[in-house]
C-alpha cells in the first residue's frame, strides 16, 4: 500500500508520466526493452545487492566475481549479444556492481591499439574467459600526467624481448581495477628504451598471473591497494616489475612497432586514438554520474513528500518538508540540472558520433573541438551532479545518513568521478586552452569551430528584460549566459597578453590565470547545457504536458544557476539590481510550481525499488517500517563479544533491578 | 628521514612554529600538557588506531568499548580527573574513537534536569559504571522539532507509576548513541500525560537492559540501527516501549514534578536548561569540527609539496602541485577559514563563559543573543569546514579517494555535524527570526544587543577602496561584510513587510522569505568572523612574524569571501566592477605569498602522525612508500574464497603459458 502523502502526490501531475520516461528513453520500445532486461536481471538471486550496505570488502569483492562469472551464463540464457538492444542497459540494470570491467577495457585496447595478429591471438582468448585483463596505466607517483610515467621498457635484441621495471616505488602501478585479485594480464604503459634512447610511452602485454594456480608470474608482486571511499567490490591493484621479459610480440603495434634490429617505426596516424580517449570521458557521464543524481533526486524527493516536520501554519498538521522554500531551494535545482545534463548527454552523444563518421573519412578538423567539448562537459558534469547527490543527501537529514538511505554510496562513488579519467581541474584548464586560442582565432577574423563562433560577436550591450516574466523567455537568458561566458574569456585573455607583454615568462603568465581560466570554461559548458536545454525544449512535443514542465524545468536550470552567481552576471552591468531582483523574484515563483510535479518528475526517471536500493526512496513511500525491518537485519544486531569481554565484568555485581 | 621536498619547506618558514603553537594553544604550559596527554594515549597500544580502515562495524565497536573500559583504568592510572588540566585534551587525543560517550550525556542530563535527590541515587551509579546510559530524543520520525515527539508517558496514579510507550512506528526512539548494544539504561523523551491531559515533553530515566544477563526488559525492544556513513565505533540504537512501567521518581523532577495525586507542579526557571542545549552546540565546534579540518589541510597540504606533477616550467623537473595557483586556490582558503574559525571559537567560549555568569545572577537578557549566534555560527562553521574538508580530499586526486589518505573518513564524520545538535537550514533561520526582531526594534530606536548593533547604522555609502592594496586594510573589508549584512537583513525584512501588507498570512509570508532569511543569516556570522579575526590579529605580539603571517591569513579570509561570492557585494553597487578587479587581484597576490608558509602554518596545528591517521600526512612526507606499506596489511591481500569458487573454474584448462 502507498503511503498516502506520497500517492496524492501522483494524482496532480500535469503531464503524463509515462510519456516522459518513452522521451527519455528514446521511444516506446527503448523503454520496454529496458524494462525487460531491468526484469530478467532483478528477478535473478544471484545478482540481487539487498546485503550490500553490510557486506566488508571482502564480501563484495567476492559477489562481484561471482555475478561476472554468473552474467556470462546470463547472457547466453537470454540471447544478449553485444550488438543487441539489450546490451547497453545491463550494466545500468546491475548498478554497476560487478567485476571484470576492467577486462573490456583490457579487450578495446587490444582492439585499438593492437595490430591484426596480436587481435587475432588475444581477443577470443579473453572472450572466452580464458584470460582475465586489466590496463595498468596510473602509477603511485603518476596519474594524469601520462608523459611522467616511470616504468620502463628496455629492448633486448639479444633475445628478441623487452625488460620491464618499475625502477622506482614511484614507479609502481597503482589503482588498476581488477588487477588486485583477479587478472592473469595487463596493459603495462611504460617508457620504451631502444639501444638507450627512450621512445615514449608505449602499451605492452605482460603476464601477471600463472594460469594454473593463480600464483604470481617470476618478477611479479601485485595485490590488492586497500580500502576506499567506494567500490568495494573492485579489487584495485597494485603491481611492481623486476626484470620481467615479454616476447617482442607483446608490444601493441598497431601504431608503432620495434623490428627484430631494433628499428623503431612508427605507422598510420594515432588520433584515432586520441578520439578514443576523448570519447570515455563522454561515454562514463551518462551510467556513473547522471544515474547517480537521478536516484539521488528520486530518494530525497519521494522521502522529502513523505517527511512531515514542524508546522507550516499554526494549529494545522505538520507540513511535508517539501512544503518548505528552502527545501524546494535545496532539490528542485538538482532535479533540473538531472534532466539539463542528460540532454546535454544526448547532445554530446550525437556530436561523437558525427565525429567518428568524420574521422573515419579522415577528417581529423573536429577532433579540437571534441576535446574542448568532453574535457569541460566531464568536469562540470561530474562536479554540479556530484555536489546534487551531497545536497540530497543532507537534505534527508539524519536518515539520509544511514547507509540504509541509499545516499551515501552514491556519493562516495560518485565523487570518484570527479578524478578518475582526468582530474576536473586539468580538464578545465584544457577546455579554456581551446578557448584563448578560438578567441584569439576570433579576434583576428580566423575561422572557429560552431561551438565558440559565439566568441567572435563581442556585445557590449545590457539585458534587455524589464519584468520578471522577462526572465522566462529563453532567449533573454541564454544571451545572459552567452555574455558572461564571453566576457570572462576575453577578460582572461586581455590579462594573460598583458602579462606577457608585461615580460612575464608565457608559463608563468598561465599559472597566474589559471583560476580564472577555470571559471571561463565554466561559464562556457554552463552557456552550451543552458541553451541546449532551450532548444530541445523547443522541439518536444506539446501534448500530454511534456513540453510545458520541461519549459518550467530549463527556465529553473538557468535562473538557479544566475541566482547562485549573480555577481557574473553584475559585474560589468549587464545586469542591474533590478533586474537580479527579477531572477530572485522569477526563481523562487518557479519552486513553488515545480514542487507541484516534483513527485511525477522522479517517478519518470523509472528506477525500480531494486535498483534504488533504498528504504527511503521506495514507490510507496513506506520509509519508517523499511527502515526498521532492515536495520533489524545488520550484522551489528548480533551478540557481540564485546559484552561477555568488556561489558560484563564491568557492570558485574550490581543490583538485577533500580 | 624526511622527504626533502617536505623538508626544504620548512628552512623558510617566515614566522617560529612552535610560537604559533603556543598561540593556539592558550600558552606554552598547555602545549606542554597537551602533548603529554597525547604521547600517555598515543604510546598505549590498546587505544591504537592502525587498523580503523581496515574493520568492519562489529570490529569498530568492539574495540571502542574495549577502549572506553580501559580509559578508565588509564585515568586511575595517570590521576587524570575531571577537573583537571589534561581533561579536556583526553576525547582529542583518542580521536573521539571510544565508546560511552553519550553515557556522559546521560549523567549530564541528570546532573541538569534532575532533583537532588535523583542526582543523588544516579550519578555515583554511572560514574562507578555500574549502569551505562544513554539519551534518548530523537524518534524515528521526529528530530528537530521536539514538540512533534510521539513517545508517551501516562501517569498511572493506581500505581504511582507511568506507563510508557512508542505507539506507532515513527515514534521509535532512533539514532541515541551507545543505546543499539550497551547502555543499561537511558533517558527517554515523552509526552507527559496526566488523567488524559498532554503536558508537553520531559525526560524519564528507562532501564531497558537486564544487569545480570543484559537481556532487554519487558516491554522493551532494542538494537542497532545498522550502518551509517561513518560512527562506526558508536552503536546508536532503536528503542520500543511497550506499556514499559517506570516509578514516579523516575521522571527527572527539577524543573516539573508530578505528585502522587497526579498534580502537576512546574518549579524554577527552565531557562538555564535553553541555555545548556545552546553551549552543547558551540563545545562541538572545537572537536568535531575545527579538528577535523586542520587534519585535512595537514595532509592535503603536506602531500601537495611532495606530490610532484606535469611541468610548470618546460625542460625543468615536474613541479610542486602546491606550486600552481588552481592548487593554491583550493587549499590555501581552507587554512585561512581554520585559523579564522578557530579565533572566532574562542570568541564564542568566551561569550557563553560571560553568558554563564549573568545567567547564574539570573540576568537572562544575553539569552536571545547567545542562542542566535550559536545557532548561526554552528552552522555557518559545520558547513564551511566540511566543504573545506571535501576539497582537501578532493585536492589530493586518487590518492585522497583511499582510505588511507585518512581523508574519507574525516570527510564522511564532520559530514554528520551539519545534521546533529540541529539541522543547519532551521538553525539559521533561528539567526534569522532574531536579526530581524533585532533590526525591526533598531529600526524603531529601541535598544539591541551588542552584536547586531550595525544593523541600526545603515549606511548607504560605497567602498572608498582605490587600488588593490586598499583591499588588505582590515577596515576596508569588514566594513563591506557589514554592509552586505546590513542590505540582506534590511531587504528581507522590506519584503517580508511588503508581503504581509499586501495580504499574505503571516507563516506564508515567512516561508516566501526563507530562501533569503539564510543568506542573511550566513552574512551576518561572516561578517563577525571576519571582523574578529582582524581584532585578534590586531592584538598578536609582533614578535616572530606571528602577527604578519596572521594578517596575511586574515586579508585571504575576507578576500576569499569576497572573491566566492561577489554578487553580494556588487549587487547596490557598493563595490564597482573596478573595484572588484582589485579584489581579485589582491586575492590571487595572497595566494603566492602564504603558499611560502603552507606548511609551517599547518605544522603549527601540531598533530602526530598517530593522530592524522594518514599515508598522506605524515611528518616526514615518505607518502609513497607508506601507502604501499600500508596496503599490503589490507585484509583484502588474504587469499580469496573467490578464485577457488569462481576463478578457478572459469580459467581451467587454459595453457599454462601464452
Amino acid at each position: 500500500s502507498v503511503n498516502p502523502d506520497l500517492g496524492s502526490e501522483r494524482q496532480t501531475a500535469s503531464f503524463c508520466v509515462e510519456r516522459l520516461t518513452a522521451l527519455l528513453d528514446g521511444g516506446t520500445e527503448q523503454t520496454r526493452i529496458r524494462r525487460a532486461v531491468v526484469e530478467a536481471i532483478e528477478s535473478d538471486p544471484v545478482f540481487s545487492r539487498e546485503n550490500q550496505y553490510f557486506q566488508t570488502q571482502n564480501e563484495r569483492y567476492e559477489a562481484a566475481v561471482r555475478k561476472a562469472v554468473h552474467l556470462q551464463k546470463k547472457l547466453h540464457e537470454m540471447g544478449w549479444t553485444e550488438n543487441g538492444p539489450e546490451y547497453k542497459y545491463i550494466y545500468r540494470a546491475l548498478s554497476g556492481d560487478v567485476a571484470f570491467l576492467l577486462h573490456r577495457v583490457f579487450m578495446r585496447s587490444i582492439s585499438v591499439l593492437g595490430s591484426d595478429k596480436q587481435i587475432a591471438k588475444w581477443i577470443p582468448l579473453a572472450t572466452q574467459h580464458k584470460i582475465i585483463g586489466s590496463y595498468a596505466q596510473t602509477e603511485l607517483g603518476h596519474g594524469t600526467y601520462l608523459q611522467g610515467l616511470e616504468t620502463t621498457a628496455v629492448f633486448d635484441t639479444a633475445t628478441q624481448e623487452f625488460i620491464l621495471n618499475t625502477p622506482k616505488i614511484s614507479a609502481m602501478k597503482w589503482w588498476p581495477g581488477d588487477m588486485g585479485r583477479s587478472a592473469t594480464h595487463t596493459v603495462v604503459f611504460a617508457q620504451l628504451y631502444i639501444h638507450g634512447k627512450c621512445y615514449g610511452i608505449h602499451p605492452f602485454i605482460v603476464q601477471i598471473r600463472s594460469l594454473q594456480d593463480h600464483s604470481p608470474c617470476p618478477g611479479i608482486t601485485a595485490g590488492d591497494i586497500g580500502p576506499k571511499m567506494n567500490f568495494e567490490h573492485i579489487d584495485n591493484g597494485y603491481l611492481l616489475l623486476k626484470n620481467v621479459r615479454i616476447p617482442r610480440e607483446n608490444m601493441l603495434s598497431k601504431f608503432c612497432e620495434v623490428r627484430p634490429d631494433g628499428t623503431y617505426v612508427r605507422q598510420g596516424s594515432q588520433k584515432i586514438n586520441y578520439f578514443t580517449m576523448t570519447t570515455v570521458r563522454i561515454s562514463l557521464i551518462s551510467d556513473e554520474v547522471l544515474t547517480p543524481l537521478m536516484k539521488a533526486c528520486t530518494i530525497a524527493i519521494r522521502y522529502s513528500v513523505v517527511r512531515r516536520q514542524s508546522k507550516l501554519k499554526p494549529g494545522e498538521q505538520e507540513a511535508k518538508i517539501l512544503d518548505y522554500q528552502t527545501q524546494q531551494e535545496k532539490l528542485l535545482p538538482q532535479l533540473a540540472a538531472a534532466y539539463a545534463f542528460y540532454f546535454i548527454n544526448d547532445y554530446l552523444q550525437e556530436l561523437f558520433n558525427r565525429g567518428y563518421t568524420e574521422i573515419q573519412r579522415k577528417n581529423f578538423d573536429m577532433l579540437p573541438e571534441l576535446h574542448a567539448l568532453s574535457s569541460g562537459f566531464k568536469a562540470v558534469i561530474t562536479q554540479h551532479c556530484t555536489a546534487g547527490v551531497d545536497i540530497c543527501l543532507r537534505a534527508c537529514g539524519g536518515h539520509g545518513y544511514s547507509l540504509l538511505s541509499g545516499l551515501p554510496s552514491l556519493y562516495t562513488k560518485i565523487l570518484a568521478s570527479c578524478i578518475y579519467e582526468g582530474e576536473n581541474t586539468i580538464l578545465l584548464l584544457q577546455t579554456a586552452r581551446f578557448l584563448i586560442k578560438c578567441f584569439m582565432a576570433a579576434s583576428a577574423g580566423q575561422p572557429v569551430p560552431p561551438s565558440v563562433t559565439y566568441l567572435a560577436a563581442v556585445k557590449h550591450g545590457k539585458c534587455p528584460a524589464k519584468n520578471k516574466l522577462d526572465f522566462l523567455s529563453p532567449d533573454i537568458y541564454t544571451e545572459a549566459y552567452q555574455h558572461v561566458a564571453v566576457r570572462l574569456t576575453s577578460n582572461t585573455a586581455a590579462k594573460l597578453q598583458g602579462l606577457i607583454q608585461s615580460g612575464v615568462k608565457k608559463h608563468d603568465a598561465w599559472n597566474q590565470c589559471t583560476v580564472q581560466l577555470v571559471q571561463a570554461a565554466k561559464a562556457h559548458c554552463h552557456y552550451i547545457a543552458v541553451k541546449n536545454f532551450a532548444e530541445t525544449v523547443e522541439k518536444l512535443e506539446t501534448k500530454a504536458g511534456i513540453q510545458k514542465i520541461m519549459k518550467h524545468l530549463c527556465d529553473l536550470f538557468a535562473l538557479h544557476g544566475i541566482f547562485s552567481n549573480t555577481g557574473a552576471f553584475l559585474h560589468d552591468g549587464y545586469m542591474s539590481a533590478a533586474q537580479m531582483d527579477m531572477v530572485t523574484a522569477s526563481y523562487l515563483d518557479l519552486l513553488a510550481v515545480i514542487r507541484k510535479d516534483a513527485v511525477p518528475l522522479v517517478d519518470a526517471f523509472d528506477f525500480t525499488d531494486k535498483s534504488l536500493n533504498s528504504a527511503l526512496g521506495s514507490y510507496d513511500g513506506q520509509v519508517y517500517q523499511r527502515l526498521y525491518e532492515w536495520a533489524q537485519r545488520s550484522p551489528t544486531n548480533q551478540m557481540s563479544p564485546a559484552y561477555e569481554r568488556y561489558l560484563k565484568p564491568l557492570l558485574h555485581n550490581t543490583l538485577s533491578k533500580l
